[in-house]
């Protein structure tokens, strides 16, 4: 297999490359020596180490819990996975598949601590170097932070799979990948099981400390959210970094392996792809390593070639390197599909045989990629303070909360509009050409620039956290003005990630779906495999499947509200033993642990019931009602999950900017922090956080979990009917 | 026809009865002379006198404006539907379907004008009621009101379809009485389509001037909502009558209106109903004229039976009311089952042929009676103040708004679960006895206690204008106090009248939705009709289906806002231009006529947009990408419709109750009126409006109308292709 070392090669100077830049990253201490005496006092520098040092601490320790807890799920399930697909298959593929499954959930568990890692190092960096000049110094520490991030997870998934395929194509005949293909399916569903409780728990662990510490103001009058009086700010700033960046990580990591598998196992499935050989099998790997390629190359336009030098030149190099990579893929697509797909070739599709080309396959990838570009670039449009939606929600706030609910809500519901037209447009033209193939591509063209997407993720609550840091130091207001702006940035961009994650994930969904329906096709041996929607049962389970969303956002919105007031309870507890606490320029420090354990415990509890719902509807559904329902509830969940997501997501962002905007004090009419406007701008941004951080982005894995599910069991529903 | 005529009898004796009712309704006058010089003063009564006169004449205002753009429509949209349908088929059926639509129409708008009349004549008579001692009197003038009401739509709506169905058979022979039921199904949709902008138009107004008049008190201190001296009053007033009354009647007018013709449409397809005559064939009809004759009998069990002799009492009576009608409806079911139905016959389904029995017919039109009532219960439980929902709401409010919204979202999530169970039951159930000729009997059989649910639907707002009007012309705290209990009551009751409402729809859709497509199957000469979602066309339009909902409530939710926002600003001029309107003890009058005129001149402006989205999706959908894609664009909107309705309407129930408990300062701890507890539940309150009073329950209608219109137009989409 000469091709497979070739590839090999590659990807191992990339994966050198990052893990060499991820070694500089050693924070703290070397920007701390450059600074030294310069803008920071002895205090300032005493005060950041023992507020990085507490992060660090409360993040390692949060990250420790819920791993244990993900080990015992990967253990008791990856027995599971043995037993029944050994039952209904034989214990070669139960084994590997359960192999794969256990390769999947470690590689997700790494990606989420290197992300975690990235962070923590890089907040205090970027804090410190925004009391340098410029906002170039700064933009630059946390967009590399980023990079670092984006490139190692990107890198390690990819390496991670196309090493367990290399190895499993030892145990398999050429004629036999069909099987192998199945088993690596387990790759992805690992990765999405962790995903999962990631998503879910550090979801709700960075909202109940993010609304939590929102709220003190509200109880205990002139304490903000990042007072270093405050006893939930700490806990407040680990949630950033193991909710909103490790977590990201391994969401988008799933989506990366789940689509990858979905194509995998229908290329399997392509006689005439499998003739031309392992390297037409593994384009999909192919396309995912040209990404890496295009978006390593513009990484340097941020920091190097068009470098941040004013405010508004921030939002612009973000937008930019997306962009810019989508247009550099077109090309790349372009010639990767010339060397390794052949000119025609026959598919056996869901319901049709179809013939597809060079060219049908290139288009297939690139509408997956530009449409994914639209879809964020609508997200940038909802959901940044420099066009008309958010200004609206703005001058919404001039009549108190309750408008800007309204009009909040409203903004999110319209969002959906476009994307959805997009998505609609993509399955159609890629369904149509390719059939599920061809949806599966377009789903790994939209991941293209998931080492951009996910840069750009981890880089907003790298300022943010920066920002919250800067403040408990005490540090010149200067240097929080800048964070804010960085982050007010980076909140944009990250909404524009969450529209890449989501579209990614409703196309993943179908493409799984599909290699669902035809692996229960190829199980049943029947050529036609229609899957109807006047069947009774089915349309039963569609109703449940597109209820399944509801449910899902009831428990982990409400776990975040309640793991809130928890917090808030804790926080006047914490006032009322100890006054001294309340006094601005007294030395008293708040006991911020016992905050950090009241989020890892909440975290921890409440992420059980939903995680159960995801991981459970499927199988029993399958177990006890067949195939017909299960198809049921799988179109019943994508289709729901898909609006409620993207709609969540946007309204929440949309509610975070406008509030930020306010604070920025740009229109003097709007009375800025405090004022009765601002005071109606932040019950928006609180209600928007377990819908933006919590419940929308957890929506994207139950589309692919409980489709994956289903194709890792599908043999398994079919045996036991 | 001997039949025709026997059953024509008691179906007068009905009306008439009702009509004599409602004759003796004769309102204010009445109540005046009774009740002269024992409780109110000369001064009181004045006032009632002018603002009574200033409601009637702003709703009469309102629904003549609103009326004439109704008339617009349904003259244009009838030529469209002749030429379309004389086009594809041939001028008869063209004509006969335009008459239809119009004699639906004119129904719809008959009911609506009859329904705000009667609550217009009986808020004041039940504020004047409120004076006497006990509950009795008010509830009993409520609910009579609210039943003069129930029995004349529900009456009428029998009378005219089955007058028209008389007139239509002497063009028709039996064979093909299929012809004849797709000319019929355009009553349905003329029910449909003037329910819709009643809905929306209305929704919006009533919704406008609530808003508008709560936030008031935000923009000028210490005006609260029902103050004589806020300029909006009379506006919200007007719009309770014209929006919640009017509305909910046609709502549920084209329900049945549609449900029946979804029903009649799939027997005539039936030959072995129509070999069984004319009584098999008007079953539908049947079960629906025994609903209300079980109706009439329960409604003496709460005025006379088993009347309301305390506060505690008002809930029980109406729930009674429904539980009571149910229960009644099973029997009463079993028998005209057995006189109408043939023991076995055969069904011709929309993808297989089965055999249904006498048993199988009234399983399924007791399915969905029962079914209905579950559904009601949940809704009662999640909004009712008495179950721990609420009352967790309630305390969520201790945090301020955020949480209060947090948790109202999250609540109204989890509320979709039971709702949506027993629809996917009902529809396994029905659909697998009797096909969609099951379905269309099980939107049938909820629908049994329509009389019951039109009243209780009336008696909520008839009860909360009450107490407006009390408040506006001054009278003693104490009869607010009474009306605010019977409002309560009425608010769950009405929460349990949308989840009938909405569960209906949903199951009207589906049959409506099947009749569509057994009629394409029909024209496409196709024995095998399968709706495939795994087709390329079919499934970009389920994600495009399920999107419309977003899209829809978007539109609704943001003209609320704005229209709101206009009234708050007329209301600012009005206090600016006026100051002396601020003394408490003054005599000045602020100009209500404004601000009704504001509500109306939004409401018309706001209503277009999402009405042409409505009735052009299907259509452009059906002319420019085929049957296909409509399926998909049906089965979409269906899905994530009932979500999103169900949802959204308890939500906003919810949030309306949670406010009423902290009014009703039953725990002092929260501090009732004007505190901070009370503050954060008047923004919930807020949002709530438009989520349970103009977007959810249009949702229903969307539905509903986007199915009835495929059919309709069924054969032409058929033709261009």
């Amino acid at each position: 297999m000469p091709e497979a070392t070739s590839m090999f090669r590659p990807l191992y100077n990339i994966l050198r490359f990052i893990f060499l830049r991820l070694g500089s990253t050693n924070g703290y201490e070397e920007e701390r020596a450059s600074l030294k005496g310069k803008h920071s006092s002895r205090k300032e520098m005493e005060l950041l180490r023992e507020v990085y040092e507490a992060i660090s601490a409360g993040a390692e320790a949060f990250l420790r819990a819920e791993y244990s807890y993900c080990a015992v799920f990967v253990v008791i399930f990856s027995v599971i996975i043995y037993m029944l697909i050994s039952w209904s298959q034989d214990t070669t593929i139960g084994f590997l598949t359960a192999l794969s499954f256990v390769l999947g959930a470690i590689t997700s568990i790494a990606s989420g601590y290197i992300g975690m890692r990235v962070a923590v190092y890089s907040n205090v960096r970027t804090t410190i170097n925004a009391q340098k000049p410029g906002y170039m110094p700064c933009f630059n520490t946390a967009f590399r932070a980023g990079s670092v991030m984006g490139f190692a997870l990107s890198g390690l998934g990819i390496l991670v799979l196309y090493v367990t395929l290399l190895v499993f194509s030892q145990y398999f005949e050429q004629d036999n990948w069909i099987l192998m293909m199945e088993c690596v399916s387990g790759y992805g569903l690992g990765g999405s099981s962790i995903a999962l409780f990631g998503r879910v728990g550090g979801g709700i662990y960075t909202k109940a400390a993010d609304v939590g510490a929102d709220l003190v103001g509200k109880v205990v009058h002139g304490i903000p959210e990042d007072d270093p009086r405050n006893p939930a700010t700490i806990a407040d700033n680990v949630g950033d970094n193991v909710g909103d960046v490790a977590r990201m990580g391994a969401d988008l990591f799933g989506s990366f392996a789940e689509s990858t598998c979905a194509a995998l196992v229908i290329a399997a499935q392509t006689p005439d792809l499998l003739a031309q050989g392992w390297g037409a099998v593994c384009f999909p790997l192919v396309v995912s390593a040209t990404g890496i390629i295009v978006c390593l190359l513009t990484s340097f336009l941020a920091t190097n070639i068009y470098p941040v030098t004013s405010e508004n030149r921030i939002e612009l190099a973000l937008r930019l390197q997306l962009i810019v990579t989508t247009l550099l893929l077109v090309p790349a697509t372009y010639v990767v599909t010339n060397m390794f797909i052949p000119a025609t070739f026959q598919i056996d599709g869901v319901s049709r045989v179809l013939s597809a080309t060079q060219q049908d396959v290139f288009i297939c990838v690139v509408s997956g990629a530009v449409g994914g570009l639209i879809i964020g670039l609508t997200t940038e449009y909802y959901t940044s303070k420099e066009y008309s939606p958010v200004k609206e929600l703005v001058e919404s706030c001039r009549t108190g909360a309750a408008t800007n609910i309204i009009y909040g809500l409203s903004l999110g519901y319209k969002s959906v509009i476009v994307p959805v037209f997009i998505l609609a447009f993509i399955i159609y033209v890629a369904f149509s050409l390719c059939d599920l193939y061809g949806v599966a591509l377009a789903a790994v063209g939209m991941l293209g620039n998931l080492a951009t997407g996910l840069t750009i993720d981890a880089y907003g609550p790298v300022c943010d956290n920066a920002g919250g840091i800067a403040e408990m130091a005490e540090l010149h207001k200067d240097v929080r003005k800048k964070t804010d702006a960085l982050d007010a940035a980076g909140n944009t961009a990250a909404a524009v990630g969450k529209g890449f994650a989501i579209g990614s994930a409703a196309l993943v969904s179908l493409a799984l779906y599909g290699a669902f329906v035809v692996r229960i096709k190829v199980a049943s041996k029947i050529a036609e495999t229609n899957v109807e929607i006047l069947q009774p049962l089915t349309f039963a389970f569609l109703l449940i499947g597109s209820m399944l969303p509801y449910w899902f956002s009831a428990m982990t919105m409400k776990s975040v509200g309640k793991a809130a007031m928890e917090m808030v309870a804790e926080v006047k507890d914490q006032f009322e033993r100890n006054p001294e606490l309340l006094n601005p320029v007294g030395t008293a420090r708040p006991d911020y642990d016992r905050c950090v354990a009241i989020s890892t415990k909440a975290a921890l509890r409440e992420m059980i019931a939903p995680g159960a719902l995801v991981i459970l509807a499927p199988i029993l559904t399958g177990v006890f009602f067949g195939v017909n329902a299960v198809y049921g509830l799988l179109t019943g969940g994508l289709l729901s999950g898909v609006q409620l997501a993207i709609s969540m997501s946007n309204t929440g962002g949309a509610w975070d900017n406008c509030k930020k905007y306010i604070e920025a004090n740009v229109d003097p009419s709007l009375g800025g922090k405090g004022s009765d406007i601002h005071k109606a701008a932040v019950v928006g941004d609180t209600v928007g956080d377990p819908l933006k951080d919590t419940s929308g982005p957890s929506l994207n894995i139950l589309m692919k979990l409980m489709a994956i599910i289903s194709l890792v069991f599908a043999d398994f529903f079919f045996a036991i009917k």
